[in-house]
């Protein structure tokens, strides 16, 4: 018990220290102007297949920059490399322990290198986790989780903190439908019993379906930012 | 530097607790002549499809008893009921604190609701993430990993220490290989960059593809346990 107890205390203390740092972020990020997306999703749904389909869509208005998180690898800042865009790279393992998500300490170091005067729209790719990313909030304006039909219909009611938390589920890989025995009907069913009438988008970031509706969105979002 | 160095130190008290907890589960296996694999991958890349393949092809020969692990949710165990096993679930949220992995103590609760001795083989289906759970040993025989091919090439690369710790990587969903720009030969080297020549197996839970051969190798763990 004695042993509980400290592991919790622990917790708040660390989380509560990055609720510190997430308010200074906020700050920097309201001070520039610059609406921040943090973007979500397990490995492998897509997360950076539906950037490339978005930079090309927003081809420079808004101006996008991407903070990328990942344990190891350049791997996902590397394929963005071809936009020109400011793009910079955190990883979690060298200095920061190999942690499982991005936390607000570690997007203020990415910050360091981003010219946040060039950036209207910033977008955080976090570490491919439906976990632990969900409990640390960084700054942002909006969670936006990228959810692949692939995973099947019951990761909201499994992995509920991350799909409770986020402002827009993208439902991505939508192509694949006839290839699976997905049931679209019952994946909304279960998103709407963790996070009731959260706003959805269909998508496929492979064929372009939805990217008009999703860079709709993202530039609805940032409209509503106040110019300093 | 201190907030770190206190980290890090609290880091390696939970490891080794851990580890201690894990040969007390590993006693217990051996004792009762169990072998057991820890399963592990992302959310969605197919863990129970496999296991219900696996246990419709064993049909009672060797007896498989399976231990679910999920944050939250019996919707795994309840998906295995038919087949009139010993199955059990842990939730990681209520009592743990919503962990994003199983450790060892977890699974010593666990198997407290297990018949040890009706069981050859256990199969332990960890929480669906690609970091956390490979640091946990749970008094494990083997670690399999399942990597679905809709995850794309670069996992190896991006979450090495889970690949790098698996005994065999069984790859999953290979139906889908027409419909995705996926590169096979890419997932392979990428695979042997961070453990050379693990052994892998093509699979598809959904079609069958590859089910013989993965239980053929199960069946070979298995015999290679001497009976108490």
């Amino acid at each position: 018990m004695g042993q509980l107890l400290s592991n919790l205390v622990v917790g708040e203390n660390v989380l509560s220290a990055n609720d510190a740092r997430a308010r200074a972020n906020r700050e920097q990020f309201d001070q520039a102007g610059i609406y921040v997306i943090n973007m979500m999703s397990a490995p492998g749904a897509g997360k950076t297949t539906v950037l490339e389909r978005t930079l090309e869509y927003m081809a420079g208005t808004p101006r996008v920059g991407v903070l990328e998180g990942d344990i190891q690898t350049t791997l996902d800042a590397d394929r963005l490399a071809r936009f020109g865009i400011p793009v910079t790279q955190v990883n979690t393992d060298p200095g920061f322990g190999g942690e499982c998500h991005l936390d607000a300490n570690m997007v203020s170091h990415g910050l360091r290198s981003l010219p946040l005067a060039d950036i209207d729209l910033l977008i955080i790719e976090n570490v491919g986790n439906l976990v632990c990313p969900a409990e640390f909030r960084v700054g942002e304006d909006s969670r936006v989780m990228v959810c692949s039909v692939t995973e099947g219909e019951d990761k909201p009611l499994k992995y509920p903190l991350m799909f409770r938390s986020s402002d827009l589920v993208l439902i991505n890989k939508i192509d694949l439908v006839p290839y699976l025995g997905f049931d679209l009907p019952a994946l909304l069913r279960n998103l709407d019993a963790v996070n009731p009438g959260v706003p959805r988008l269909q998508l496929s970031a492979r064929t372009g379906q939805g990217i008009e509706a999703w860079c709709a969105w993202l530039i609805a979002q940032r409209n509503r930012v106040e110019i300093p």
